[in-house]
């Protein structure tokens, strides 16, 4: 296969999505060269949008690629998912197995290291998951941000039957909620939104739309919320000496009431990116639906519109394709 | 022994701190009437005086007393220390255990039950501790406090050589940073008061007074600033995976910045009271310099003043004493 020497890539700026033509990039030895298949549009996308973290560059991290190039040759053809911590490989966390915070780590789309969002996309190697075939490519969109949601059971034990509650019925909620049920726990789901909540609803999570959740009721709340509020709402619901994770970033500083979780003796867990096994699997299992979470799908050259799409109320998971299969 | 019917009793209200005569309680069944010897005067008496719970009556929960009457004969004229927290026995919480969280609780001088500060204090026989001929009486007013500091080490599992940073010089800091070497960690305590600090020092912890602390350097590290600003300090020295641990209580909301905590996936952990047992044991076994932590004693009549010494810059514990041993 040839590959031209520029590209179509969606650029962001000056909280502008924008196409531009650039240049295909260089794979360095280690690297895979991997076209765009899909493209998954993900909050943390249009927070860059929006300004938080003085990005500009070709955003995206959730993909689903063709490997064109790669120093290994059985990786050629291979459609893969990527890992998208960009780890030194040396340091004492790389070591220790967990360079997702390696400290000279670039993130794939946010940190460093130009995106997904582009016809050709650089990754490491040893960042690449080939895809079992089970796993449609739209649903395999999905692998990083519930692996993000499966990170969840790496950092805590939660035992089969446990309740868990989880608020917010966003992409991430819902994710969160599936794999948690997926695990064994009995989970409860708050949320706004009765249709999206209805997704929860019909793989046997029990959910209550609009609903003020009960006080110091669970010993696990995962906050999906994205909202200032939702931290202390997350401790209000949790019992004493419980837990509740921390699985949506805020932007800048959170107004939070201290007292509850010093007196209930309340532990607060940070979660971010996960391994991505879980969710293969979970995936290839056909375990959590995700097929009624995508709300629509843009050609990668009209990427501006599907971040206005994603942008609206109500709408879940948009895609980006790449022209031509 | 015969007891008065009246007592002098320290009163809070509006801010005021007073003296009063107030009935000497009716002792009810199960309970121990005790005879004040010394208190302590903690923060949290400070933030009840300063109105943040709406407290008013009488304070007090550090205490050292001699049991003047009580159900089983046996405990008649033993010299004991309290625990704090009056739980109703029967809930789910009482049955574990793990009476502190008991959500009909009453606590001692905080939360409707009277105070420590007066001649004679009220609480079940099932609160108390005889306490060993080996612990002075000014070095098991620290029982409580020092059972608190204890705490951390029920909550969190911290390996024998582990480093853990303490943030803080206050009383609490103190004990924490001297339970937690104990214990065998390899303690580095940060404050503003080199004079405090030497306490520390002179039991083999690592000082660092009016320096910046190091970014993302401690596995864990303890909160003791008791200021608004600790969290995020607290959570700018921690490692990723890290765990911080909140020990002093902040009134009202606090603005944090929890975008560290989920990047980095830092664990936060609400810290309150501790068993009595751990810290009856390292008093008995003098482990923990608390002599120097005194710094003034006070008659109980006078406990007006020796709130507005406590209260002083520099100054850490200030002791009540009842009139008559």
């Amino acid at each position: 296969m040839s590959i031209a020497s520029t590209m179509q890539a969606v650029y962001l700026e000056d909280g502008k999505v924008t196409i531009r033509d650039v240049p295909v990039p260089e794979r360095p030895s280690g690297f895979a060269l991997i076209r765009l298949l899909k493209g998954g549009i993900c909050n943390t996308d249009l927070e860059l949008q929006r300004g938080y973290y003085g990005f500009s560059g070709i955003p995206g991290h959730e993909f689903v690629g063709q490997v064109v190039e790669a120093d290994a040759p059985e990786w050629t053809g291979t459609r893969v998912a990527g890992e998208i911590n960009l780890a030194c490989g040396h340091c004492e966390w790389c070591r220790r197995g967990i360079g997702r915070h390696c400290p000279a780590r670039t993130v794939l789309g946010i940190v460093n290291h130009p995106g997904a969002f582009a016809e050709y996309i650089l990754l490491p190697e040893g960042n690449l998951h080939r895809l079992p075939d089970e796993i449609p490519t739209n649903d395999a969109v999905f692998i990083e941000p519930l692996a993000a949601a499966c990170e969840i059971l790496e950092q805590v034990s939660i035992e089969r039957g446990r309740r868990v509650a989880v608020l917010g019925d966003g992409k991430l909620g819902l994710l969160v909620a599936q794999a948690l049920q997926q695990h064994g726990a009995r989970v409860v789901q708050y949320g706004r939104h009765a249709d999206k909540l209805q997704i929860a609803a019909s793989t046997g999570i029990e959910i209550h739309a609009g609903e003020v959740p009960p006080r110091k009721e669970y010993e696990f709340v995962v906050d999906c919320t994205g909202s200032p509020d939702g931290l202390d709402e997350a401790v209000s619901m949790v019992q004493p000496r419980g837990t509740v994770l921390l699985k949506s970033t805020i932007h800048g500083e959170v107004a939070v009431d201290t007292a509850p979780i010093i007196v209930d003796e309340v532990t607060l867990v940070g979660s971010r990116c996960g391994r991505f096994e879980p969710a293969i699997e979970l995936l290839r299992r056909r375990r959590i639906d995700v097929a009624s979470m995508l709300s629509a799908e843009f050609p990668l050259e009209r990427a501006p519109d599907a971040f206005i799409e994603a942008a609206k109320r109500g709408v879940l998971k948009v895609l980006l394709v790449a022209g031509s299969e």
